[in-house]
Formats: C-alpha cells, sequence, structure tokens
C-alpha cells in the first residue's frame, strides 16, 4: 500500500507539470496561482489511494485525481468571491488580486478543465466516472446554497446541519475514493462502500473540526480557538445548543449572537460556558463517533482482505483523533 | 429537412419540460428562470437541424440540444453579473433579482448540468461528444476573457476582434452543428466542416451586428441605433476607423470616446460621419463577406446532394440579410 505522503509527493509533482494554456493571461494566471498555493492535496491523495487498494495501477488514476483537485480549487474560487475571504492559505484570493470577474470565469474554466482531466480514463469507464464526477459536483453546489442558506435563518435543525455538510465536504472525498476504486478495479459494489467510508469520514472529520474550535489546543489546532463563536457560525455545537438551551440559557446565547459590539475572548468564555452546561461537546463527540462507526462498518465490508484494508483505517483513526 | 420553426418549438417544450430540483429552492429557481426567459433557442436548433440533415432522428439530438441552451445560459447568468447587467430580455437578471452569489452558484450548477444532459448520447459517441463540448466550452471562457481584456485596452487589432467574436460566439454555434452532426450520422470530415461553417456564419452574423447598430432601421433592428458608440464599445467599426484615421480624425474619435458628458444623438451623429468618411462601413461588409463565403464554401464541400444541404443554406442567407 502506497502511504499518503508519496501519494502527496506525486500529486504536487503532477501539478506543477500540469499544461495550463498561457493566454488569456488574466484567465489563466489565477488558475495557475491557486494549484500553486498548496494545500494537502487530501482528495486526490485518497483517489489514488482507493484505486492502489484495489490493486490498480496509480499512474492510470494520476489525471482523475488532478481533476478532483482542479475541481476543488475551482469551489474554492468560487466560494471565497461569495464569502468576500481576502486569504487563502495566506495568501490573497484570487477576486481580492485579480477582480471578481476574472475570479468567476477563471473558476469556470477550472470546472471545464477537470471535465477533460476525468476523462482521461479507459472507455469502459468513462460514462460511470463521469456520472459519479457529475453528481459530485451537483452535490458540492448545492451544500454550499444551504451553506449560505443557513447563514440567513434563525434556527436550523441538527439534521439539516449534517445533510448540508455532507454535500459540502463529504461528497467530494466519497466521489474521490469511489472513482479511485473503479480506475483500480474495484466492482460497483465495492466502490460503494468505499464512497460510503468516505462520506462518513467526511462527516466525523468536519464535525471533530466544529469541537476543535472551541476546544481544541490553539497551538496545535492552527487556527484562532472560538473562531467559530466570534463570527456566529452555525455549527453543530451552536445548533444543538440552541435547541437544547432553557429560556435564561437561550436568550443569553442570543445576545451574544446579536452583540455588536463585544470584547471576543468574554464572548469565547460565555459561549463556551454555555455549551460545557449544556453539553453540546459530548452530543458532538458521540454524533462524530456515530459517523465514525459507519465509516469502518463500511470499509470491513469491502470484499478485500482486512489486511489490505489495514492502511485506509488506520489513516482514518490518525485523522480523527488529530491531537488537540 | 425539419424548419427551424419547428425545431425551435420542439426545444421549447423540452425545456418545459426539463426536469430541475425542487431543493435548495436558491439554487434551483434562477436556474428555472433564466431557461424560462426564452429567447430565438438558435444553437440547440442549429443541433437539432444538424442531425436532421444526416437523416439521424432528432429525438436522439434533444437532450444534448438541451446542454446547449443551459451551457448558453450558464455562460448569460455569469457574464450578467461580470458585465453589472440590469436587464436580460427585458426582465431583471438572475443576480439583480437573487443576489450575485446565486448568480455564481446557479450558474456553475447548470454548467454541470450541461455536462449531465451532454452525456445522454450513446457510448461510442460519448467521448467525442464531450471533447467537442468542453473544447467549446473552454473556447466561450476564453472569447468572454478577451472581451473583458479588450474593453480595458486603448487599442485593438483588427485580428485580434476577429479572433475575440469567434471564440466568444461562433465557436458554440460550430460545437452545436457538429455535435449534432455527429448524432446524425455524419463522418468525422462533415462535421467538422459543419462546424467550420457555423464558425464563419457566426462571425458574418456578429459583423453584421456591428454595421446594424449604426446602420440599421431601428424600427426593424430592435435595438436603439448607436448604442454601441455611446458605449464606446470597441465593434469591428470603431476599431477600423482608429487603425484609418488620420491625426485630426483620430483626436476627434478619442474626443468623443473620452467624453463624459454629452449629447447621445450629437455622438452617434458625428461618430458615424467619421465612418462614413473612414467608409468603415464597407470593410466590415468585406469582412462579413468573406465570412458568409467561408461559410458556404464548408457547406458544399459536405458530401452530401446540394438540395439535402438547400435549407441550411437558404437558412443562413436569411441571417445575414436581415432586413435592415
Amino acid at each position: 500500500m502506497k502511504k499518503l505522503r508519496d501519494l502527496q509527493l506525486i500529486i504536487e509533482d503532477a501539478i506543477a507539470k500540469l499544461e495550463i494554456p498561457e493566454h488569456p493571461i488574466e484567465l489563466y494566471e489565477p488558475v495557475k496561482y491557486i494549484l500553486s498555493l498548496g494545500g494537502k492535496r487530501m482528495r486526490p491523495a485518497l483517489l489514488l489511494m482507493a484505486c492502489d487498494l484495489f490493486g490498480g495501477d496509480v499512474e492510470a488514476a494520476l489525471s482523475p485525481a488532478l481533476a478532483i483537485e482542479v475541481f476543488h480549487n475551482f469551489t474554492l474560487v468560487h466560494d471565497d468571491i461569495m464569502d468576500n475571504a481576502p486569504l487563502r492559505r495566506g495568501k490573497a484570493t484570487v477576486h481580492e488580486r485579480w477582480g471578481q470577474n476574472a475570479g468567476i470565469l477563471s473558476g469556470d474554466v477550472m470546472l471545464v478543465l477537470a471535465y477533460q482531466l476525468m476523462m482521461k480514463v479507459e472507455d469502459g469507464l468513462l460514462r460511470t466516472i463521469l456520472d459519479v464526477f457529475s453528481q459530485t459536483a451537483v452535490g458540492v453546489c448545492e451544500g454550499q446554497q444551504l451553506d449560505m442558506d443557513f447563514e440567513k435563518r434563525h434556527t436550523v435543525g441538527i439534521d439539516e446541519y449534517l445533510n448540508m455538510i455532507r454535500l459540502k465536504t463529504s461528497v467530494l472525498l466519497g466521489g474521490a475514493l469511489k472513482i479511485g476504486a473503479l480506475i483500480g478495479g474495484a466492482n460497483l459494489a465495492d466502490a460503494e462502500l468505499l464512497y460510503s467510508f468516505g462520506e462518513h469520514l467526511g462527516i466525523a472529520f468536519q464535525l471533530q473540526d466544529d469541537i476543535l474550535d472551541v476546544y481544541g489546543d490553539p497551538d496545535k489546532f492552527g487556527k484562532q480557538v472560538g473562531g467559530d463563536i466570534m463570527s456566529n457560525k452555525k455549527t453543530y455545537l451552536l445548533i444543538k445548543a440552541l435547541e437544547l438551551a432553557n429560556w435564561a440559557q437561550a436568550s443569553e446565547l442570543n445576545d451574544w449572537i446579536n452583540s455588536k459590539d463585544f470584547d471576543g475572548e468574554q464572548k469565547v468564555n460565555a459561549v463556551t460556558e454555555l455549551y460545557n452546561q449544556l453539553n453540546v461537546r459530548q452530543y458532538a463527540e458521540h454524533e462524530m463517533e456515530t459517523h465514525a462507526e459507519k465509516a469502518f462498518k463500511a470499509l470491513d465490508q469491502i470484499s478485500l482482505p482486512a489486511e489490505q484494508k489495514q492502511y485506509l483505517r488506520y489513516f482514518a483513526d490518525g485523522l480523527l483523533v488529530r491531537e488537540n
């Protein structure tokens, strides 16, 4: 089994060699720029890992893996416009540097480039793989729309939230794994089990992210603790807290949410205290556990010897017990 | 040979029956809205016409024809954001009605939907047709980028301009015709000749549009005469005029271009007078004629009996001698 680090290097190398046209400069410079900003290349690496898992040739899966990465970066470029984000991986976002129109249009062309790269598979797999990819892409768009809708709404249900993070993040992990599996020679049943593994792993991972925002060690988490609280982001913790709160707790929580002028540390401390009173961390951990179990159950059901699946299991374990 | 009007009705009916998901509402309402605004459905109708030309079953080409129309509408939604346009076909644009983010995201999902519709062809044609479609899509993005670039530049060459309108408009006509031909059973050589027909016809048509903006009969043209002059749009006429003008003429033209506060009628009259002095209409008509001839020559070369191609020839004739 090829290790994640090796696969990430293969991806990194292939991205550097990717032939992006030169002209029009304003269209393709942003494409090269966003792809050069790095990141963990987790999605394409998972695609290669899935191919390798079934004994497939990783080289044959390289273009589709790049397709997933180009697609992911297309969503970043457009999401950053929608979120008005000035920075991405510590550098200026595309729209910040080249203007909004260049961001829209270079994102568009990246989506087409992603399809072109995804088509570099053998004829027998072309339709199946493009179907998976298109369904994935539609899911990601729907997830982003739900995320924006939720920001404007007062109340969001836990189920709605879980569905949103499934679409916005997990579907792409699942899609990448399924495509890799198919290229690697998996049958459809196994490929779908691997999809399910990715889907649940993605949800568990996102829930962990929600928890770490509040309870993570700032030195190890790499983000400012309480960032979600300060921006009133509707995370699992906040949604659950609003669901469980009694009148007094709800009113205190809403006061903090509606407050325009506040001391950041004070707000983070007060909201965290309410989360503690309501035990929302435990609820979130339980939900995360449930999805992790579903992920591992799907992995177990794949018709391969257990030792062959061990790397993916350990990898997922590692992902979910990230030091906090 | 099926007539344009019949084909337009087939398209209109199929669009009305197109199954667009209901949720998330904010994502799919704009898709339904823009597709319901009408328009001539020229591109999908041409795709069906090309299929019919080679004796193919128009029904088998219906989904790809819808794909072309959905793709075209995706470009309209994103272009309207980039151009800050409040109106499209007399109605509010998507971003005007639902906000910019909805415009970006519903455009994105339409591009994916277009691929899904385009995939509804037989396996033997899938790769070829998707290749044509992707190349077309990339061309359209490049054309839009060049168009935006040119707006910011002082001088643009005639060749650059012709290449821009080729990419922005003609490539999609050519692509639609080529895809229709392939579905209709044309060999690759004939399909490429039909692409060339569409490409040159599109350029000729756009040049005619540039001419009609200045010299058209306002009652029949359907737009305000001189609109391009008032907005300093870099049309063939303006580019050629700037190329041919002597020092005094260039300086007068630039004064009008740079003038912020002007009487519209006066500007249109003065610039038209300069165009007349420089004979730019004749140059434009000659260029248009050249492309029309190339279009007809490509049509002639297609290995079908002349009478079978007559309808397409008459249709193109009609398009290019639009009453002015």
